[in-house]
């Protein structure tokens, strides 16, 4: 039996885990920098916590648990019996229904999804618990639980991985870390501008180049009223979304399918041709749609943040403002921010996030806004592997080894061994008595860029030999002075 | 609906992360010092991966995990009711062999047993993925799937979560983390003296004193041979091992209960009652079981690795021979390390590991032999939180907040906040233009340190009012100043 792991699930090698830990130390020195402070939920929640939050198509992905040990322990065979007697007598109430009303006709699926709800308490016999699907509703879940501990605004992140029952594909995991920063009970705009100052700090301090693209969800529902077609927000943020996939026409296409009516889909031409600069862009966004008053908040909240940020001098980042970015639409209520990595291969987002107005209501509290980012580390990862951007210190962690010839030379080399660790010098010494370029070999694959080499003459001499593994150099030193050349 | 988290899980909120993240990093440095580096498992294995290396008890508190979404959904209707009928028909099979053989007689439990084992492949239907039981088994199925890719000897640390669907209790959790560094591939005995060392270090670090026990398997087999009970090996390591908690009266009466001989137990009792130092505990049990090879060959290993210590000047910890230690027995096959706290009130040990010389067997991969600590971090926890034992500089991670007393002073404050951050301190802006004993408050709880005042007057003259919010005292500081009194 040649063991592996579940479709979709990875293990990390110590040359992966060093990579993704600079990406992740990365982002939690800006975090702390800004002030949030780390925060750790467990990796299940109770079933009714996560059902219901992330849509009929979620729902779906929700890894359950099974309460405890055997399956079918909980589940008896009388359990399994009454299961069977509700799940078929439900079925014939409802064909009883449909021949009793002849308004009622439900198809093969509907019927199913009828008899699967009455079951799903039934269901709870077997599983009460599920693993977190995003790090979102827990935090809210959070939020809400530990209200009176919490000093608001409260600034927190958290970097944990999530679990999707989603079918596995390149750049898709069934199991993922994320990584968010949000800031709860804090309607200032000052907290976008930081989120944005964050996202700039963190790719920058990575050495990749990215664009962020900033949009805000009131500027979209100003946009949709005056082109009179209010209630087809969503789709119609949905089709523009899409116009760096599908093109203009696509978008058009698809206006069209949604029964967006040819005048609203003409008037929004010139606004997802335009194109300008920031300030630009205000200006023409005003003209168009000043006369919705939620569209002119949307503006407003724009500017001071435009404003702001262009007072902050040393931002690396491309600042865009994309009147076609929307992302999940239902969820966020002001600001959504999107980055891009502006080299390499990949086209999706690396980093999103925006505002929302009322994450907590769900759980009973309501009135919580918040705002926050998520970083992909996943793709992050990709990113960064693909353009080679690691500094060169990422690739090992151990300084220096030392060789082992025997049982004198160990005795000898314990000592000396102990007092480069004391220095702070991530040091090894070669377990087993083994040949010179066995030894060597180790050394050199798991990246050790030193080796001390002590035979007889080194502990006669009290000089021990240092050999530079990449240049090959060779050299006598004393302990103190190699303590010195390794620090 | 008042949210809450499954039983025997936890929120850890943002104080408490500060102090495990001090801990988990004290750790981790003592790891890499040693020349370990990590590695992380997926949280979810095949059930095949797990099941049968736990012991029986330990297979039931294993946690499965439902294929995906609704668990009715791939247990059709159809497939219950086979279910079902297989589940009487194995019963009744069971039945009719007892009526046609009467030497076979099974009982109720017994019945369910053989049935339940021969449903488990129904079982595959609904569940095949499991959260992992500890970090070990992971490890060999690791080791034997990346055999090519990896280097031995291996020196690897992993730090996750692990899941026990275990009755919760104080100090027992359902999720915890482990905290392991194991090498495998090696069989020299520098490797025990080496994972001493770094339990050392890691106790010195976090100001914990510490025994360190240790013991060796090839011992208790000396002296279990020498006594003539052989094959009562796991019956008398299980009952000594409980010296500290049952007395050597509840010893002897167990072993009585366990039908080891009279003369056995007479036998034990010098070895159980022998005070003295490492020493002398050596040259007593030299007399006693030298007679026994596999005990010599146990008696030359601990001399190995207690001579090399002693030769360790730097060792903090006290260091013990304990020969009525056992843990775990039918898993290690040599050294055995446990360790206690000397202060606070946890008896439980806080540490522990061994060499095991066949981790990788069961995977296919034979011969490989292994030598590992796991420190127990929530008790660790536990213990630094009793003896508040944690550096003042772990309370908090903001360093600085500034004062937001509205929009001009929050003009002039952003890019002063901006120069102090990329001197490399974490500092935050109160984002809101809230009354100021309500953001002093908000510094207060979060244990910001100092906090700088903008008002008109400061804006003026540039001179910055720097607060100490624990000694309450103010200066007036100009901005290169004050990261210099900062940093």
């Amino acid at each position: 039996m040649k063991p592996s792991i579940p479709k979709g699930t990875r293990d990390f090698s110590p040359t992966e885990m060093v990579r993704r830990n600079y990406i992740f130390d990365t982002i939690k020195t800006v975090f702390q920098r800004y002030g949030y402070l780390p925060i750790e939920t467990p990796a299940m929640e109770n079933l009714e916590t996560l059902m219901g939050k992330y849509g009929e198509e979620g729902d779906k992905l929700i890894f359950r648990i099974i309460n405890s040990g055997d399956p079918f322990k909980d589940l008896s065979i009388d359990a399994l019996v009454e299961l069977i007697k509700k799940k078929n007598q439900l079925v014939s109430e409802i064909i009883r229904d449909e021949q009793l009303d002849e308004t009622k006709k439900y198809s093969e699926d509907e019927t199913l999804k009828i008899v699967n709800a009455k079951l799903s308490q039934e269901a709870k016999k077997i599983t009460e618990k599920a693993l977190r699907y995003d790090l979102t509703v827990p935090f809210a879940r959070y939020v809400v639980q530990h209200q009176n501990e919490i000093t608001f605004p409260f600034k927190r992140y958290q970097i944990q991985p999530v679990w999707r029952a989603d079918r596995p594909q390149k750049g898709r995991y069934r199991e993922f870390y994320q990584c968010d920063a949000d800031v709860v009970g804090s309607d200032s705009l000052l907290n976008e501008v930081e989120l944005i100052q964050m996202m700039d700090d963190v790719f920058t301090s990575l050495n990749i180049p990215v664009t962020i693209k900033i949009n805000n969800r009131k500027v979209l529902a100003g946009i949709v009223e005056v082109i009179g077609e209010k209630e087809k927000i969503v789709d119609i943020t949905v089709a523009i979304d899409k116009l760096d996939k599908i093109g203009i026409e696509g978008v058009n296409k698809e206006l069209t399918e949604k029964q967006v009516s040819d005048k609203a889909i003409q008037q929004l031409q010139p606004l997802i041709a335009f194109k300008g600069n920031v300030s630009e862009k205000l200006i023409f966004l005003k003209k168009l749609i000043s006369s919705s008053e939620i569209g002119k908040k949307g503006i407003e909240e724009a500017e001071y943040i435009f404003n702001s940020i262009s007072q902050i001098s040393n931002l690396k980042s491309q600042i865009e403002l994309d009147i076609t970015l929307a992302r999940g639409l239902n969820y966020y209520t002001g600001a959504i921010f999107e980055v891009k990595a502006n080299a390499g291969t990949l086209i999706s987002s690396i980093t999103g996030g925006g505002r929302y107005d009322n994450l907590t209501g769900v759980f009973g509290l309501p009135n919580v806004s918040g705002v926050g980012i998520s970083f992909g580390v996943d793709r992050i990862f990709d990113v960064m592997n693909e353009l080679n951007l690691y500094p060169e210190t990422v690739a090992s962690s151990t300084k220096v080894m030392f060789v082992n010839f025997g049982e004198a030379e160990e005795k000898y080399a314990l000592p000396l061994l102990a007092k480069v660790r004391v220095a702070g010098i991530n040091a090894e010494i070669y377990p087993d008595y083994a040949k010179i370029k066995k030894q060597f070999d180790y050394a050199n694959k798991k990246q050790i860029p030193f080796v001390v080499v002590i035979g007889s003459e080194e502990m006669q001499s009290s000089q021990l030999t240092l050999k530079n593994m990449i240049s090959g150099e060779q050299e006598k030193v004393g302990v103190e002075e190699l303590i010195k050349k390794l620090k």
